[in-house]
């Protein structure tokens, strides 16, 4: 049973662990713990578990009905082959997916370098000098770049975006917009727009949906005009264009916006892949998204960590510049190594190759008597035909995808790999039709000449590009794949041990369900083949959603939403877009204290007011409170958003009470399910009077957490909701427009939750859920005379989490969480999360993949650590000088001069253990890379791009 | 071009490299380098070189023509499931595939630890107390045993061997004794042929290829009576039938042997997998094949090393216990993965599991009027019928593969993962035939009863296996991945760095190539499915071979053989046989000092007598003594075994006059190919005057060494040989016997050489062997001043390796090769090749795929190892303490006393650089588990399996 190898636990293990707690049973515990009403009643209707052969050959069945074409329908999604050294060694290794975050800098220095890679690749290409890492696609970061305007710039009224952005872009921009009540100007001539508008932002597309490219002599002057009026110029721009055309930054843009999915990312039916944001000097505070920097160690050893934090949702909450919080780290991270493996060099090479394709195709589309829609372009000829649909079709059927834009104008976007028979059946068919010749056109071509020669118009690049020595080192397999182990070396996965962080449950990422991802079946379908291509696809995408349907008890449910914190927006919008829909205006969303980091931002983004809600000395949402924030605010509540459990890390009783007690005003109830790990299979959310709800597949079903994403938020919502739920087609009503820039999101991740749930079964996910709990609770009772526990339920037991008290420790010993955290990592441990919810906490989520082996070196360790701070507070050590506020020791101290009050060998090797084989696992040593990370400093400094070898 | 992403080298560097040699361009490199008699003419007839997405295309396409049915042909060959967790984390992970032979203990403790478990896991099973890590299959392991037999038991004219053995199993034994003119009696009655001859050994089957299983009670008996005969018995045996029946060693066999395929190791199409030998005590030093045990470090901790190596062919030649080199780590290791991921518990259940369905099934049969051929089996049911033929058709057409072994006869074998359908298709299709009920039988099964109980007669397995704590631990996905993360993390393989071992080609093993490899298409086939079924493998395997005829120069070629030794034993094979035709009797095997380690064990399982050969002051042959030596012997000789280049690391120019010599007196010349990487796509073997040689693809082509093998060696002959080279038909000619036990050896590797030539094609090859001849004439330039190079060609030139000449240092400084090979583990790097082949001395041989920036790295080390040795010699640091006797340094040392007369930094961080993020690739630090090895204490204190908990 695939249940047994998903938990730590065995028969043995769970019992002394019960005793520890001092409970009957594992089923007493449950029962205990969760308030029974909430439980459900009826019966969990999932198919039977699978093993995992079984898996794998579902999944191969369902990879096999997707039916796969050469991939040049564009429209943002492009062809490109992922280097084999990439997929091995990186997107297929568990050392790359299974980390979290690099929140904790000291243990992440692999991926930051990377991270660091990818901002000075989109920073060099964009010619902008600030790039984040990353965003979720292009769609949602032009949106995200009009919020940047809509604060940077304080005049202007409305945004003007080019009518030739791709739809998906504009769709969300809209969407994004419409709830923040900012107007949306759609410009087929921008020029006219900006004269006759007085805009905070503009939005061009400097490659249109379409294939038109705009002279760069005609975007400096566009430019010109938007900076006269004020505004800011947003450009959606292409990565692999601009190692040969002027960079976004160069023509005069104030913020570059576009995706890298084609730098090496697979098709993925339309996800994951990294959004990318780059902007001008002085708007760097106002950014969206991740920002890594160089910094120093408390040696002054030069080290990354995440900069300028206080922009982040996790912090400012409601005011942060963006509720974006798991990104597409991992394929960020994949797209960094593919332009160190090509090289700024091998990327021109591949540019120039895709632009001579499309080019050679042009001509001989123009020699068979048809007209282009455009006659400079990078990548996509449009070509005019009264057959279009017919074409498409035919292609279809001699396996060449292209989009019939309209009835009348074919669309070929050509990339990397696509083969030179794509272009000659393409020919083949169009002078099938005859109808180029018939229309009467010459058969000259309209390029310089018939030999596939540049149609960039006066587009060149001359500017150098990735200058730092990291594009041009590794270049040999040999030389990435060390590079790439060196990097994974430096850094902390679950693969390594416990990753004990509250709120993000970091569990096992089951090998079976990870392969099936990388199969071409699930990775090489474009987002707009024909619906009959993707059968495999849609057979899963129904099937997982009636199975999350019945784990949550919800009506319907969208996959759109490609991270949680989209969840969430999609989520608030459905209420908000319901609210107006019966002619009500609703502005305040109601937040306990107790919530989820990211709500308030998403609150925000939804337009929406947030008024806090208390919680009381229990932890539990202040029923008092609630009903005079009710009373204060009345019908002009649009929603509440509740945690469940709260991150607060006990099942609430009084739930049920709280959705009633907002309903009573007519608001809507949204339940975070980015805990719903203590309670698949046993709560429903739908049970506890919840409206609506996101799920984080990448926390709670068994996806990996790729280093800060790509994460699935799926929304589900009762039945009044679900005509507000994001439509998966791109004709739709108003009321469903786009969260994401795919009609499914990060689709291609789907087949991980799928394998997740097909495996486990009712009984497994259940017995996942109790054992979870198990692993809270024995965590919070050992370390009970430690550590307390600062809430509990009122049966006394924690939920599948539990926030250890440390603020009177801090206040005797001076010794801090950070210094706990940070001394975690000389015992081998990455840290739990630190005062979130409760500053001068740490909250702790072993989950159900713990052993008690595990949790009991966790537990030991904590035990350790607590005896260090009583030598400080006893002041045997001094409160500036231990291994607490020195820690993490990297190995490198070992060899200097010593003269600090403890031992080298209290320093690294604190319990006394001494690593070598024959001592199992746990034992062996990781040595951080560098020691305590000077955030600071870096801020102080900011250095956000890898310097040139010249620098 | 993929030439480039497989070589280290680009322009600038192979230029400032060729500025350091001193020659003016890498073609006059390689002309003065190679005699030019030597260099080839012809163009090589190769395919153009395909882009990596092109190889995958093909593979995949190759892949899709192999038919796959459930796989029930038996014979040795079962269906399994490989568990996720390990085909993800070992078999598909370079830290596991691209290592070395662990040799070097100390960079080899992961490993050796999983090794150590493989051995505890056979001698459990075989309730034998000593079993190696590995054989090659149990064809050839059957073939050592009887070796074994011989040199053990010094009365006896013959070996018996029961009938029912597996027909491989015959056929390889039959060959190596015919081989060794040693008697072999085939015996359909074991006990009368026992009592009727005089054995050294009697090689019983305890389940028959028919599924036949003696009682227990037989074999005991028949133990006894071998006994009493003064000989050995050899039970061939199996793994997972042992969980649940007698061990061998329980019921009196003194050796068991058989194949850990269907411990998860895919099918492969019958290679690679794991064979095993196991004995009883007193014959441990007479056991064939790498023997891992425990011993101590010098610091007194516990760590793993290889025992007993005096029994090996690199150190005893041709007294050696075997010429096994190269076995089959990787597969071992899967193995060993599996054993510890079920359990005893879950590998009881799954031989449980497999014995029910077959005894439903065979209680099917029964009921259907079918007469079995044995009551009592494990997993095999053979059922009499008279349209055998007809049934096994049938079942083919309908999914499910099963052998028809004779006209009268169906053969099912059941194994993991065989689906519920696959018996009630079986049964439908003999119900189909109605020839059961037809021959008038009964319709009462014979079973115990028609449930499935068990049919294994008075087989019962009471006593406990597998309790060594690591076969019940990592039960959990997490558990175990984490196991094998720390495991790796002990080990030095390719992905850290260089591992610079002359005569063994450590480079590139392309993950393009690998992925291939665990496709369901190469991965799940069984070598026995009909020739139609293998369309794929047929198609590579033709393609494939007429690339190596052409890269070689031979007319035919067999990939049977399954590691470079075999291919050597196969072509002096094919050498004596085709003497023998001649009617010709010649015994002796000329070999020069310069020669391959293992050639004079193969010679000697060949039953030649090895006369050895000087070489002069150069490194070449002495003509005057081969002169000498064909004088006296003259047509005596029956080959004369050449490596070339030498081992000595030079292009010898006489090489075809001694081919000339040697042919003169009716000599056959057998070319080594383990060197043939500075020849590829420049000098063919058979322009050399050579009628035969193998090639070690997991040297020269790309294959992984998998920390010990599989490897494949072909063996390439010229015509007048072809016809006595190893079939790969079951019915051959005598003279054409089997070397391994499946038709195509390790045919499931084969992909990997495929990509490897098809991507690099013919001006890749070329390139790639220049750049190989480069880095060693680099790194001997660069070292000239410090460590001079034994041995160079008329030109001043080596081949692709270089010998290092320490034996003067040594003289002087005390300091030994094995000191510096352990002291450049401090500096981050594996050691180069130890007195072999000359005392004293280092090889390496960089390869193409190390980058000038590698070899500068490495070449820094042994400078500063130069600089630490002279600061001995001048008593700077004292002789009994310095950093090179006491290297290598683990961690745990900094943080004792230091005592040394060298600081910690120069301990650890020699280079004086300290790691740190920013530095980019080689800066890191590899930290060994433990301190130098003791040899002779675990020598001394043999201890060659996982001890219990309790011990």
């Amino acid at each position: 049973m695939f249940i047994e190898r998903h938990v730590g636990w065995n028969r043995e293990d769970r019992a002394k662990a019960l005793e520890v707690i001092g409970i009957a049973s594992e089923e007493d515990l449950v029962d205990s713990a969760i308030p029974p009403d909430l439980m459900m009643r009826t019966e969990l209707s999932l198919p039977d578990p699978l093993d995992e052969a079984q898996v794998t050959d579902r999944l191969h069945e369902l990879a096999a009905k997707n039916h796969l074409t050469v991939p040049m329908y564009g429209l943002g999604h492009f062809p490109t082959l992922t280097p084999a050294v990439i997929r091995r060694n990186v997107v297929e290794n568990p050392s790359w997916y299974t980390a979290y975050t690099p929140y904790q800098a000291e243990i992440s220095q692999g991926r930051l370098e990377v991270l660091m890679a990818f901002q000075t690749l989109v920073s060099d290409l964009m010619g902008l000098p600030v790039a984040t890492a990353s965003l979720l696609d292009e769609a949602t970061a032009a949106g995200e770049a009009v919020a940047l305007a809509r604060r940077a710039v304080k005049t202007g009224d409305c945004v003007i975006v080019d009518a030739r952005v791709y739809p998906a872009t504009l769709d969300v921009v809209s969407t994004r917009c419409a709830a923040l009540d900012l107007r949306v100007v759609v410009a087929d001539d921008v020029e006219s727009a900006v004269a006759e508008e007085t805009p905070f932002a503009v939005v061009v597309a400097q490659f249109g949906a379409l294939g038109h490219m705009r002279s760069v002599a005609s975007l400096r002057s566009l430019a010109d005009a938007v900076h006269a009026k004020g505004a800011l110029v947003v450009a959606t721009a292409d990565l692999l264009a601009a190692t040969v055309t002027p960079a976004p930054g160069q023509w005069g843009a104030d913020v570059g916006v576009g995706s890298a999915q084609r730098l090496g990312t697979p098709l993925w039916y339309g996800g994951p892949a990294a959004g990318f944001i780059a902007v001008k000097s002085g708007l760097e505070r106002q950014i969206p998204g991740r920002l890594v920097g160089e910094s120093v160690d408390a040696d002054s050893v030069p080290a990354y960590r995440l900069a300028l934090q206080t922009r982040e949702q996790h912090i400012r909450r409601e005011k942060a510049t963006s509720n974006i919080c798991t990104a597409q780290v991992l394929v960020a991270v994949t797209a960094a190594f593919y332009a160190m493996w090509h090289g700024p060099q091998g990327l021109c090479r591949i540019a120039n190759e895709v632009h001579a394709q499309a080019s050679r195709f042009a001509d001989e589309v123009e020699q068979a008597g048809y007209e282009l829609v455009s006659d400079i372009f990078f990548d996509t000829v449009a070509i005019r035909t009264s057959r279009a649909r017919v074409v498409a079709e035919q292609a279809h059927d001699r396996g060449v995808g292209v989009r019939a834009a309209s009835d009348d104008v074919v669309c070929v976007t050509f990339g990397e790999g696509v083969p030179a028979s794509a272009a000659a059946i393409l020919v083949d068919v169009l002078v099938a039709q005859g109808d180029g010749l018939a229309q009467g056109k010459t058969a000259t071509p309209k390029g310089p000449n018939a030999s596939g020669a540049s149609r960039l118009g006066d587009h060149t690049r001359a500017s150098d590009f990735l200058t730092a020595p990291v594009f041009s080192a590794y270049h040999s397999e040999t030389a990435m794949m060390r590079y790439m182990k060196a990097l994974a070396d430096r850094d902390y996965a679950l693969d390594r041990g416990m990753i004990p962080l509250g709120s993000c449950t970091m569990k096992l990422n089951p090998a079976v369900a990870m392969e099936a991802i990388t199969r071409e079946g699930f990775a090489s379908l474009h987002p707009h083949a024909p619906e009959a291509d993707a059968q495999g696809y849609a057979e899963l995408m129904d099937e997982l959603g009636q199975w999350l349907l019945a784990l949550t008890g919800y009506d319907a449910l969208s996959f759109a939403p490609n991270a949680g914190s989209q969840g969430e927006f999609a989520g608030l919008l459905a209420i908000t877009r319901y609210h107006r829909a019966r002619g009500e205006t609703r502005d305040i969303c109601l937040l306990p204290a107790s919530a989820h980091g990211t709500n308030a931002a998403s609150a925000a983004l939804a337009g929406l007011r947030v008024v806090n809600v208390g919680t009381g000395a229990n932890g539990a949402i202040d029923q008092e409170d609630l009903a005079a924030k009710v009373g204060e605010y009345g019908t002009r509540i649009a929603a509440i958003m509740i945690t469940y459990p709260s991150t607060h890390g006990v099942y609430e009783a009084n739930i049920r009470q709280v959705a009633e007690v907002v309903h009573g005003v007519g608001g809507q109830v949204y339940v975070d399910g980015a805990n719903f790990n203590a309670l698949v299979g046993l709560v429903r959310l739908g049970d506890l009077g919840a409206d609506a709800s996101h799920l984080n597949l990448h926390k709670t079903f068994g996806m990996p957490h790729g280093g800060g994403g790509p994460g699935v938020g799926p929304i589900a919502v009762k039945s009044h909701l679900a005509g507000f739920l994001p439509s998966p087609s791109p004709e739709h009503a108003p009321d469903q427009g786009w969260v994401a820039g795919s009609p499914h999101g990060s689709a291609g991740l789907l087949p991980i939750t799928y394998a997740y749930i097909a495996a486990l079964g009712a009984s497994g996910l259940k017995q996942a859920t109790s054992d979870a709990v198990l692993g809270a609770n024995y965590v919070s009772a050992r370390l009970r005379g430690y550590f307390p526990t600062l809430y509990v339920g009122e049966s006394g037991l924690v939920a599948h989490e539990c926030i250890l008290d440390l603020r009177d420790l801090t206040h005797d010993t001076g010794i801090t969480v950070d210094d706990v955290a940070k001394r975690l990592i000389d015992y081998g441990f990455h840290a739990p999360t630190m005062s979130f919810p409760v500053p001068g906490t740490l909250m702790v989520e072993p989950t159900e993949s713990e052993s008690l082996t595990e949790l009991n070196r966790f537990c030991d360790a904590m035990i350790s650590i607590r005896a260090e701070m009583d030598k400080v507070a006893s002041g045997q050590w001094d409160k500036a000088d231990n291994p607490l506020v020195n820690a993490p020791h990297p190995a490198r101290r070992l060899v200097g001069e010593w003269t600090h009050p403890y031992t080298r060998q209290e320093a690294v090797y604190p319990t006394g253990v001494i690593p070598g084989p024959l001592l199992g696992q746990g034992t062996d040593k990781y040595w951080p890379p560098v020691a305590r990370v000077d955030n600071a400093y870096g801020d102080r400094h900011l250095r956000v791009r890898l310097a040139d070898l010249a620098d």
